[in-house]
């Protein structure tokens, strides 16, 4: 007997018939003599709906007030998994994320966890009833409803799994587990049966979509096992993400591509070339809590020089307001930007030990007339700027020159 | 400077335009220097669609979590308002009921207000904000979240304004005052300037759906000045709820028709005519927080006796379901039941010290050929249960008989 924590996405819990079919799933590795703690999302579609409210309210909606929005979702889902339960004779109990309680930090919208209290879900395991919490959400220190950000309902099982001490967090999704790339873009992608922690955040943070980076983090810090799973397909073995690198020997290279279109480029243009500058134009942009991705300076002319960097696109017309509010106390010549770009990466623990990675790369997209605006690399990454235009192309083309679309160990 | 509770209806808040215009009614409220704290319900047919969600899940949604999903209606209904007047200039800060803390008792789907915190609330009012606050919830002593039953709102304003001591509660809604009648049904119908609370809660249980009964005893125990208004027409005087009878010297007999369709009779038949009988009927329906309205027991033949009472709609299988299980301990020969049925009640002070007023209604339903299933009275009405085709026809012939559709005082 294991304690497992499951949590299913928004397209898994995106309609009463598929709600129904998560409540037996559930029952099923409860049947198997399992403890189970159920992290849900909202119903695919209801956050968005939710946004489109809020900004018809404000164009920057409040983040105290958007928190108390947008953690309705969440909210109606457990009350729904839970009847569905009862409905089929499973004993649960549903736990909004102040119930819990999930405590986070104050940062609204984007808030992290602190701290969870498991006396609750603990007292019902034991009790014999399924705890299903809402994904997402938790509450701060002054009794504020505060969400994790798009995706935060992997983290929040992550959480609960790391302070449970749950022997497996199995994450369903619309996909049947971790790819080289998505078969949307490439048909010939390929699932991995492992892919180790250090691949998964590389390949999260850059957009894989499939886990949040934030939950992968979590997974790694406290050790908790994670398993992407489909929610659509039954007893797949999904990919489970390994912490020992030796469990794959034979690994290729390069183990995937990802992709990201959640990027915007800011140029500020024309500053003055002395040191502080970065830190002067950055350090205004972190305060307003927004995450800089890739950073470029170029040398300009007579003491000047030209200042890049990425941000989400969502932050994108804030970044932009923030600068130019700025602009005459930084000395800008100008500051504008592009939120047309899109980051695409190859990862592989495999670029450890080999070298020509990059050049392949920059080759490959050289020959389909792909220009690179920015580049950054990591230990076992390498990432390009480029315009979204060809984002399909470009992980169609370095798919194939990698050779990840042939069957391969791994 | 005044502290007002405003309370906006779900119509009042049916669209992102229509919050935005609370936002500029509550702004012009502040504007004349006075406090304001808004109550407001979930957005016209969202509580609908969350209660259709819950039945596809279970035939009797499990009442503990049917409340974890009917709270967010309002919670987010808080949550954009506040920005909207946050867009508009006026700071503003919004509450779930368990923010508040508005502490019910543990009847799901139907709780009382015990106790309501005014801490925040009184913070809030001296930093200068609007203290927007989700009504029809609340939180039970065991943490869990909890709802006050249709028109809950009302409920939830009148109590905080008793709370925070407010000097008036104004519910706003799509009519502009208490009418002697639904206009709908009796496009003669005339708006009254004021009525007493006892006209109030006869006409307010029976039915009329301007205000909650709840609401209504709540502010007649606290001695809450209430008023209702209109948020669609600017500047009228509604309908004010006095206590005292002789500002209203001049009153009709009857004052108002109201009518119900959330009503269904139950028939116990042939049970032994035995002293307890009827408690051991509605003992059972009680336990089961079943609200039991009208009640008729005809002697029937050998003994037994023929036992009659009208329930809510909502609770017509569950009250037939829950006798069926007994009827064998009850002796009962059959029980069965009609849900197409209505109340229709006349309401008066003036009835007090006149006369035939009863046989005035009786004669007039016979006139029309409408038979009378059951009759109750009180000191201010008199009910009687009719065939639900009927309704529209018999509010129409009594506000006729008791010459509500000519002008007159009150």
């Amino acid at each position: 007997m294991a304690l497992i924590v499951q949590k299913y996405g928004g397209t898994s819990v995106g309609s009463a018939e598929r709600i129904k079919n998560v409540a037996r799933r559930v029952a099923a590795t409860r049947a198997q003599g399992h403890d189970v703690v159920v992290v849900v999302s909202a119903m695919s579609g209801e956050t968005n709906r939710l946004v489109a409210l809020a900004h018809e309210m404000q164009e920057f909606p409040d983040p105290r007030e958007m928190d108390v929005v947008l953690a309705t979702g969440e909210q109606v889902t457990i009350g729904l998994l839970a009847m569905a339960l009862k409905d089929i004779g499973v004993d649960a109990k549903s736990y909004t994320g102040w119930q819990v309680a999930v405590r986070t930090d104050r940062a609204h919208t984007k808030a992290r966890i602190e701290e969870i209290d498991d006396g609750k879900m603990r007292a019902d395991l034991e009790a014999g009833r399924v705890v299903i919490v809402a994904g997402f959400q938790g509450i701060t220190a002054d009794g504020d409803i505060s969400t994790l950000g798009r995706g935060g309902s992997d983290t929040s099982a992550v959480a609960l799994a790391a302070a449970l001490k749950a022997d497996e967090c199995q994450i369903y999704t619309d996909v049947d587990g971790v790819y080289t790339t998505d078969p949307r873009v490439v048909p010939e992608a390929r699932r991995m049966d492992t892919v180790t922690f250090d691949e998964m955040l590389e390949l999260a943070s850059l957009g894989s979509k499939v886990l949040q980076i934030r939950s992968v983090e979590f997974a790694g810090k406290y050790k908790v096992r994670l398993r992407v799973l489909s929610s659509l397909i039954e007893g797949g073995e999904g990919t489970l993400i390994t912490f020992e690198e030796d469990e794959n020997m034979e690994r290729a290279i390069v183990s995937g591509i990802a992709f990201d279109k959640n990027q915007a480029r800011i140029n500020v243009r024309g500053v003055p070339d002395k040191p502080g500058i970065a830190y002067q134009i950055l350090g205004a942009v972190a305060d307003a809590n927004i995450e800089v991705d890739m950073i470029i300076q170029n040398v300009g002319e007579q003491g000047t020089t030209d200042f890049s960097f990425t941000v989400p696109r969502s932050d994108y017309k804030a970044t932009l307001e923030l600068l130019h509010n700025s602009q005459s106390s930084l000395g800008a010549a100008a500051i504008d930007g592009d939120d047309t770009v899109c980051k695409v990466s190859i990862v592989g623990l495999g670029m450890r030990s080999h070298v020509g990675v990059a050049s392949t790369m920059f080759r490959t997209l050289a020959e389909e007339g792909i220009n690179i605006q920015m580049i950054s690399t990591s230990e076992i990454k390498v990432s390009v700027l480029i315009d979204e235009k060809y984002m399909e192309l470009a992980t169609r083309v370095l798919h194939k020159a990698f050779g990840l679309d042939q069957n391969q160990a791994g």
